[in-house]
């Protein structure tokens, strides 16, 4: 057999893609926030546009983020009782214009396929944009009798919306997801279902992305077109938007009804299942990218870091290369399975500090000649700058210290910021003034009028962002018409 | 935060989609193997046709086979130093159209999106069939000097092949599948790729899939649309067709001379890269299912099944029940990391052993009240339906052991059918006769010509399989023409 390249002892020499001396120059996000948003994807090599319209490529560095999601979210799935299956990409026409509301929120985002294998089709095929209604035509299958309940299904894959503005991760025409999909005995159960998925985004936001987010329910306008109650998780951005990281939606029987998905209870009678749907993306890199990153490039937290750690040893000539290289791979090698890379690339190491920087790699490790005398490493944290002297016998376990001390600070700046962005306000004039001057989320009465909440967006661009379950909505007045609220949402400008 | 489903103790009651009791008949291979392909896939609830042509669902269990089958090959890619990143499933047609071989290939498959958002296209789009264009477009941005090489990466994703026979798993309309794509300053590291990559394949099919392979080289008209040279790994099933498990591709510089993939060699002279791709699919299953399967269902081996031991209790009351159930946890718990259920439904014995038969489950562990006496527990072996008392100090070694001896039997058994199954044969009259009354794999000489090969084919619907490196083809007959032989193939009729 041909010997596998070096690739698993991590030491980067001249070989290799990543080895570009970029000097690519970051906007500041004072300056610009969407051209620095640009700016830090370009300089950690993470994606691009790609040659079709709205569509992204998305480079290994992005991906391998992508796959951390994916395989820490896979698990709380599994845990939580769900199993992975797949359905076609391709829905049949007849099949979306079923539920009314569903082919209305969807119809103008649809890509068709008309042609295949040399001739036109007899049924035009719609391209996923959501895949409820493939599913659940499985589902009228699979589950005839209460024994069958819940049917707990999740899949991973690709999804297309013609999107007429996009933004890498943001917003593309093609973008990766997972979209859960369960059927329940009783609507309270689904009702349940759709909390605890809630539950699993807030979990996998806050322990693993270190990004706070508030959760609660969708205006009317804004849910899921088919859902009768869309739940979200929301975050503040940088530039003070709001971001809906993810939703998760009671369909109540909208759906059993149209594609027949019914089940014999134990008393013998036919009953039409309740179901839920629930979706996250990779927009979720785009969040991560606007909580954290900063005018150096993007900052990963390290328990979502594909590279936790980058080694720099630093040389003045050839025998101190090697040494300073042993020491990096001896201190690697006592890690507890820590992601790492050695970078012993002739550059110099300025230039290697910055390409680590722009990756946003939480520590990187710096260790000359003078180090190994002293048997100590220099870590030097991405978040705050700080130099930090280790020694060799206590490097593993300073480390998984100081990283979690990192993906700590992340979190907790991000909540204090957000924090800071909570506006209160009464009156309509504040409510203006709170979103044109400050942004962040403003809080306030709301009647729950569609019409109300039409003009709010018009004058400022804000929507109702969500409704915490928390938040009393009763009990003061609409901010908009002064007629008694109904609820006390979250407004923000928003992605 | 709502409390989990059980799901975690992997402790089966009444709960749950997989508690029918499925009493499908599964007819026999002698009778009609196809028709029992078909049963055993149904029995097992791997997988089934969706309502758009050719296109499959797949089910928990048939996908949790592919999720083992990524997590494998994508730790064998990147531990060789390939990286995963991600293409749009979009390909402009005028892309495709590029390399000539390639659009005359994959022409007559192709599906394509004519309108998107409400309005007719521009261009086309063709959803990716294979994504050789849409990458090699990215790697002409990727690419600069010879630092950048060898540029390694792999794609997981789906494809879209309209085919006109489609058969599940085999050949479906959409399928999932991985691309690896690769780009090198010489040719020689190019073929060195190619037959990396082969070896990593073939290492795969035999270590966890249990399944021998022989490599070798397609003709020119088997061979990938737009490749200089293909490489295959053949197995052979039980109907003693052959099938086409996967395949790396020498690309030569077609597609580089096409989208224009050049590089700056360490001289500062421009120059084209050598590019390679291989991939592998879903069809793997298919495979694993006619190797294997017997005339009770699927047979999935130790190392890529999803479930490796089903734990069943046998009772006669409550307290029995309970009981039975413990001890089976006991025993799960002191194994080293096996995958396995415990099924305690109200269901009879019977009942239940068949289930687990039919899903291929490699071990079955029964556990009545007497084996709790005796501190015992019996194993019953999938593969040969033999009955194993262990006690229950020795299980955890023992179950380590048995899972071990039935992973090997089943590839000694498929390789000794492969062995029985390979002919020598000089004449035309031998080659015929062998074809139709044996089948298997004919190994005889082949003059090389297109012609002869296509009357063969014509006659026999036997087809060059592949050309195995270790075959001298000169010196003998072409065994259609009697010209003298230039290749010594193999064979076959094939899927």
């Amino acid at each position: 057999m041909v010997p596998f390249y070096a690739a698993k002892t991590r030491i980067m020499s001249n070989i290799g893609n990543e080895n570009k001396e970029t000097k690519e120059k970051i906007t500041s996000r004072a300056e610009d926030f969407s051209r620095w948003y640009l700016d830090v994807i370009a300089a950690a090599d993470m994606a691009d546009y790609a040659p079709v319209k709205g569509c992204m490529v998305i480079k290994p560095y992005g991906y391998a983020i992508w796959e951390n999601i994916q395989k820490i979210l896979d698990g709380m799935f599994k845990a939580s009782g769900h199993k992975n299956a797949y359905f076609p990409i391709f829905i049949p026409e007849s099949f979306l214009k079923r539920e009314a509301e569903h082919v209305e929120g969807f119809s103008p985002e649809l890509a068709v396929v008309t042609y295949a294998g040399g001739k036109k089709l007899e049924e035009n095929l719609v391209v996923r944009p959501t895949s409820e209604t493939i599913i659940y035509d499985s589902f009228s299958k699979w589950i005839h009798s209460w024994r069958d309940l819940p049917l707990l299904i999740n899949q991973w894959a690709n999804v297309v919306r013609w999107e007429m503005r996009t933004r890498l991760f943001l917003r593309t025409t093609e973008f990766l997801w997972q979209e859960g999909h369960t059927a329940h005995a009783t609507h309270e159960e689904a009702q349940e279902e759709v909390l605890r998925m809630l539950a699993v985004y807030r979990r996998f936001m806050e322990d693993y992305l270190a990004i706070p987010v508030i959760e609660g329910v969708k205006s009317d306008t804004e849910k899921f077109a088919g859902a009768l109650k869309t739940f979200t998780i929301e975050a503040l951005m940088q530039d003070k938007k709001s971001l809906q990281c993810g939703t998760s939606h009671d369909l109540g029987q909208n759906f059993a009804k149209v594609f027949n998905v019914k089940f014999l209870d134990n008393t013998g009678t036919e009953q039409y299942v309740w179901q839920t749907s629930w979706g996250v993306s990779t927009r979720l890199i785009g969040a991560l990218i606007m909580v954290h990153g900063d005018d150096k490039g993007i900052i990963v937290p390290p328990r979502i870091a594909p590279t936790q750690l980058a080694f720099v040893p630093i040389w003045k000539n050839d025998a101190e290369k090697e040494a300073t290289k042993d020491a990096a791979v001896r201190l690697a090698n006592s890690l507890p399975g820590n992601s790492y890379e050695i970078d012993s690339r002739d550059i110099r190491p300025a230039a290697r500090y910055y390409e680590w920087e722009r990756k946003g790699v939480p520590l990187r490790v710096e260790i000359g000649p003078r180090d190994i005398e002293n048997h100590q490493a220099v870590l030097v944290r991405r978040d705050t700058g700080e130099k930090i002297f280790v020694s060799e016998a206590e490097f593993a376990k300073r480390i998984t210290e100081v990283l979690e001390a990192i993906q700590q600070n992340l979190f907790e700046r991000a909540k204090k910021f957000r924090e800071e962005n909570i506006h209160e306000v009464k009156t309509w004039d504040e409510f203006r003034q709170t979103i044109e001057n400050e942004g962040g989320f403003v809080r306030t009465g709301w009647c729950g009028s569609a019409e109300c909440e039409a003009k709010i967006k018009e004058a400022t661009r804000a929507t109702v962002r969500c409704m915490p379950a928390a938040n009393n909505g009763t009990g003061g007045v609409c901010v908009y018409c002064g007629k008694p609220s109904q609820h006390n949402p979250l407004f923000a400008q928003a992605y």
